[in-house]
């Protein structure tokens, strides 16, 4: 029930999508290993030059003396142009990103985002998580399944004026919401009368403009090599979010097409898609001070929320959202516990939550540790002061009130959401909704239930069988419904309680219910709505009850919705307007779409006396090792590491083989994958993560602690060499080697 | 029970003596304060260099071109005379350091040296400990107690021919080290003909050299200075052993003589100490890579032993100790849970057992982390088959057999210390001794029980009241008594187990006894040895009825020791010419006699990817603030911070006036409070404590991880300055500032 941003990217993700891939950075700069290394301190502190900014390619050209500044010396102009190198190169996955790095379609992304692939294709016999995978050859590349796409950014054009033009200042926000969805959803029809594109209509700046973007979305996708996993996530959840950090997240797919080279359904026949573009790959390395350039698509930030906003996250939304999922995740140990096929059931369930779970404490603990609010009280006041200067000050007393009632309405959507806390429930919700909408147009249907997203939802159904156990499910809910009793009667959704059925009730539910069943539960697509009014099954009719208290919901959601799209985008005006009167050019919060962001390799001091970063290297993996997962040392690793074989691959200062570094670029979830160049824009990193002191990143960048961690692409290249003997990838690649 | 080296020191010292001021270091440098601060890398990695050594001050000389190197200015022969700056203005207080700072004998010390004249000068209405002091005239200067003492190094004379001349190579064990203890007294006896100094006549490399240090002692010492405790112990036992440290470990005491100059004790007619020499206080500051001199009392290392040693340490003593200590403390909780004043009786010994547990589970954490056993492996390796060449095999293998000896006394012993393991015994046990001790004339009479020890023994006995609750020291013993019952049989001297109480049997001596009182206590002293015979107190029976099974062990330790004593110094000697053949200096083991180390500020990786230090900064004690001890900040302080008034102190690179900082110096408990001086000799700094990493060092330096913490000067000065406006002392000492 949580609002998608319109014409959103609906793809599903792997779930750290949003968790890991969240990343940063700002200026500094020290390289050290140990006493070994002689770091001289010279001259005495410079001012910190902030290198926040996920900017749309296009708004490079403005920063191009701050990129010459740090040493870029690829030209901002050809940053700009979606259609050259490098960023012709640059590709999405539909949650995380990547790159092209042959001519053949070879693209090269993290391991966790290849992760479904090669878990699809692993059996107990050939256990390619474990082992690691590589293909010698391109028939022996194995089917990325039907969640590994690659998205291919074509065209970006400004439809701003198609979407909001003669829109009537007196709609009321539901109307008003209407009325731009419908003109988002006639842009993107108009754009995929094509089927080999996939197209949206993202807001940016909130609303102050909109873009329609157009992908050739690539559905044969296959897995051309993986290491293993005790490389690939060395250090699992334990080290997720945190530095130190010697994990090589990298993987190789390859897109494929049909014959005439148009995308096509999997199929034996077709060929490798002729990428027009690829990234050259330089194995000279980066030292601490080096500028770099990171391209992506970064999927959601919050930069230019107001100080109320951050308050309510802080105070109200992210500590309940804390206390549910600690809460659910005793649910599920309880519930799951003396069952090992239940554990594993849930396994990534409990995955997820917990990943959400350390986000949204660092997010409190990054709130704790520094008063972004107050800070934000400073900006927000000066800009109000200056508003006032230009005689509107009504515009930021409407904001407050619209900001107000979305705070409002979003604590009854979190009691709502604890309420229906159930898988089932939220199966036969869907189902239903699916019924009620395919009786409109396809043109007038709910973003999301359109005839173009039938097929994400039939997979998400489906997928259901693998994380889902009756009595678990049955467990969850009722201790969310005793969790939803205890909220504020104010805050539940009017008429709701009602509906709702008794703790006592849920047994014989799940007993009558025949939707855990998959293919029980597919036959309802394409029922009309009139099959589930008359259905029995406990769960369907539950979700045709609370049908209208829901559409009720979503009407006041949109009310909102609509109102904020017209004040803020006239807030967001102001900002822009206000920044310009400083010289400073204002980049859109995060939406999924293509951005660029620079920075330079750095460590940073998360506390007094306490340095970390900018390099590990592979001494680090053997210091971690112990004889248990996530820290287990595949043997081929650990004898190239006590052999030191590193060849062309040390780092002269460093004297061995780097693993993985920080920068300062402006990252965040979605960046997955992302292509860290260097001033050449050649591939010299693959970023993954960001450390744990960053995750407030999403609200405000704090150039002194906020950084990005990327695979240095030496310690990829290592290792396909002397641990897998990738020799063929590593000959399909360009590969610049350093100079002896 | 534990052995003491022949003609230490006995003074009763702080307890942290052998466990705060325990430090080391190393080459590397970073200067970092976040992104602010510029810091490049400049060529490629150069090879470490070991700051190893706690050098005799003659020894200097032979390390002339290394301590130029470093870029020590001050001429390596000027540091080695006594008699001369800087050297004559380094003192002891018996068991840390300290150094004059002004011609009126104002001396500079840790915090933590000068607590107990703090704390015996505090009241519930002027409570120094959490106010601080400042006598604002000498008047004003609080009196020390009879534990706060100077010693002033006057001679050190090598007297190595006196104490081993002639010595029988056929005597036993137990009849050398007879003899060589009766020669070291008689060597103590002749130079303390006047009253006013304090001799002792250490051995150096483990018996191969004595040399006799005369010290004036100087027992009229006050309370000048001292800052809170929310300064001067910020942090506390949390941060004891770690970094980053953000601690104002410094105070200030007077040393007082009659007015012929000659010590006295305590009067108000006493007038300040003319001392010779002082040290001139540079408040220009050291930066990353800088040099220092460190100069102190170290007390003991254990650099030298065999393998098999480090490895019954590793494995035997260490893990038992800890297990003991642990149990121990969970006896003292138990027992003095509900009584607060029995918590607070104990705290201190709570404190002390801590603090021996964290070091020893450092030295574990140590061992584990790195094979220190093995690395020495490989240097006796070399040394044997060296030695072998020279055609002296039977040294080694005779060495092998005492060090095997020794090590199954050493677990004797601490089953002894187990069986004995209560206060009020073993105030029992040293009142029977000394009767028995008195019996014979004093020359003869076993160290530690002769007439110049008498004050130090009452002190003990006296002192046991504030740490002492009869049914806590019987519920320790009693479960000490069950860890001994599980002790293999093989281990527990023999013939003891009869002689200890049943464990019922306990309260009703505890009911018995008179002891507990410490006027009956003291009363005891100077009663002959049929007085204890025929007392019917269980706790004096109980002592002579151990006496002969205690004197049984000490006689094979004296046995064991004689032997060590005539092996170890072939050894060392064997271990020297093996040194030399490689052109290397070599430092005796520290004894608590004045050492001289060097090394260079610098930061450590305790971990890939992480580097701690070089220094923190006054920012971090807000970042560690709390309402709650040991992180309250004083408000005067944080007002200073608050308003940025650093003055002439705040250093340029760093942009704030620093706290604490690392250095590489090789330093051990009694160097608290040790001069940190630049290159010139002037100081900069008080060494305070050194890094959990560096723990081990005691064993072996570690030249990568091992660094000590230092107080910054500047951050002292300023905080007497700026927040105790303490300018009657900064007056009074020579402060070279900062050319603006």
């Amino acid at each position: 029930m949580m609002h998608a941003a319109p014409g959103g990217f609906v793809p599903a993700l792997p779930h750290r999508r949003y968790t890991r891939g969240l990343f940063f950075s700002s200026r500094g700069s020290v390289l050290f290993k140990s006493i070994v290394l002689p770091v001289f301190l010279l001259g005495a502190a410079s001012a910190a030059v902030a290198d926040e900014g996920q900017w749309q390619p296009h708004q490079l050209p403005q920063l191009s003396s701050e990129l010459k500044r740090i040493g870029i010396t690829m030209p901002a102009e050809k940053l700009a142009d979606l259609t050259r190198h490098p960023m012709s190169a640059i590709v999405s996955l539909g949650g995380c990103s990547a790159s092209f790095v042959s001519p053949d379609g070879l693209v090269v992304t993290n391991h966790h985002c290849a992760y479904g692939a090669i878990q699809r294709n692993s059996t107990a016999e050939k256990n390619y998580i474990v082992d690691g995978f590589l293909a010698r050859t391109r028939a022996e590349e194995l089917p990325g399944g039907p969640n590994t796409l690659v998205y291919v950014t074509e065209k970006v054009e400004n439809v701003t004026d198609r979407v909001l033009k003669d829109l009537d200042p007196g709609l009321s926000g539901r109307a008003r919401h209407a009325l731009v969805q419908a003109r988002v959803k006639a842009l993107v029809a108009e754009c995929e009368t094509d089927k080999a594109y996939r197209c949206a209509v993202p807001a940016f700046h909130r609303g102050l403009e909109y873009y329609r973007i157009k992908q050739l979305m690539i559905r044969d996708v296959r897995l051309v090599h993986a290491p293993s996993d005790r490389i690939g996530n060395f250090g699992g959840d334990i080290d997720n979010y945190e530095w130190p950090r010697q994990t090589g997240d990298y993987s190789f797919l390859r897109a494929y097409v049909g014959k005439d080279g148009r995308p096509a359904d999997p199929s034996p026949d077709n060929v490798p898609y002729k990428s027009k573009d690829f990234l050259v790959v330089s194995a000279e390395g980066l030292k601490n001070g080096d500028p770099i350039l990171l391209a992506g698509y970064p999927g959601r930030t919050s930069r230019y929320k107001l100080p109320s906003e951050i308050r309510f996250a802080r105070d109200v939304d992210y500590p309940a959202k804390a206390a549910t999922i600690i809460a659910d995740l005793d649910v599920i140990a309880a519930a799951t516990k003396g069952n090992p096929a239940w554990e594993v059931r849930y396994a990534s369930v409990v995955k997820g939550r917990n990943n959400v779970l350390k986000k949204t404490q660092g997010l409190m603990d990054g709130f704790a540790r520094k008063d972004i609010a107050a800070i934000k009280d400073v900006q927000d006041a000066a800009l109000r002061a200056w508003q006032q200067g230009r005689g509107d000050a009504n515009l930021l007393a409407e904001l407050d009130r619209v900001v107000g009632q979305d705070m409002a309405l979003q604590r009854q959507e979190a009691a709502w959401a604890e309420a229906l806390h159930s898988d089932l429930l939220t199966s036969a919700s869907t189902l239903y909704r699916l019924a009620m909408e395919r009786q409109k147009p396809d043109a007038e249907r709910k973003s999301g239930y359109q005839e173009r997203d039938l097929s994400f939802v039939k997979a998400r159904l489906t997928r259901l069988e693998q994380s889902f156990v009756p009595s678990v499910d049955e467990a969850r809910w009722k201790a969310a419904l005793a969790r939803y009793a205890r909220i504020d009667a104010a805050v539940r959704p009017q008429g709701v309680d009602a509906l709702l059925p008794k703790p006592d009730a849920l047994a014989a539910m799940y007993k009558a219910t025949a939707l855990s069943d998959t293919a029980q539960r597919l036959a309802w697509i394409g029922k009309d709505p009139q099959a589930f009014r008359t259905s029995t099954d406990p769960f369907i009719a539950l979700a045709v009850r609370l049908y209208d208290a829901d559409l009720a919901l979503e009407e006041r959601r949109d009310e909102i919705d609509g109102n904020l799209e017209r004040v803020i985008p006239q807030y967001m005006a102001a900002v822009i307007d206000w920044k310009k009167s400083q010289g400073k050019p204002v980049y859109p919060d995060a939406n999924s779409t293509l951005r660029v962001t620079y920075g330079t390799v750095s460590p940073f001091a998360p506390r007094d006396g306490l340095l970390k970063g900018p390099f590990t290297t592979v001494e680090g993996i053997l210091e971690k090792e112990t004889d248990k997962d996530p820290f287990i040392v595949p043997p081929a690793l650990k004898e190239a590491i006590g052999q030191k074989r590193y060849g062309v691959f040390k780092d002269k200062a460093l004297g061995t083989v780097p693993v993985n570094f920080l920068s300062s670029a402006d990252t965040t979830g979605g960046n997955s994958g992302s292509a860290v160049m260097n001033k050449r824009g050649e591939l010299v990193g693959l970023n993954f993560d960001s450390t744990y002191e960053s995750i407030t990143k999403d609200w405000y960048f704090d150039t002194a602690i906020t950084r990005a961690i990327h695979v240095d692409i030496r310690y990829m290249l290592w290792v396909m060499k002397e641990v897998d003997h990738a020799d063929n990838l590593l000959e399909e690649m360009t590969v610049k080697y350093p100079k002896k």
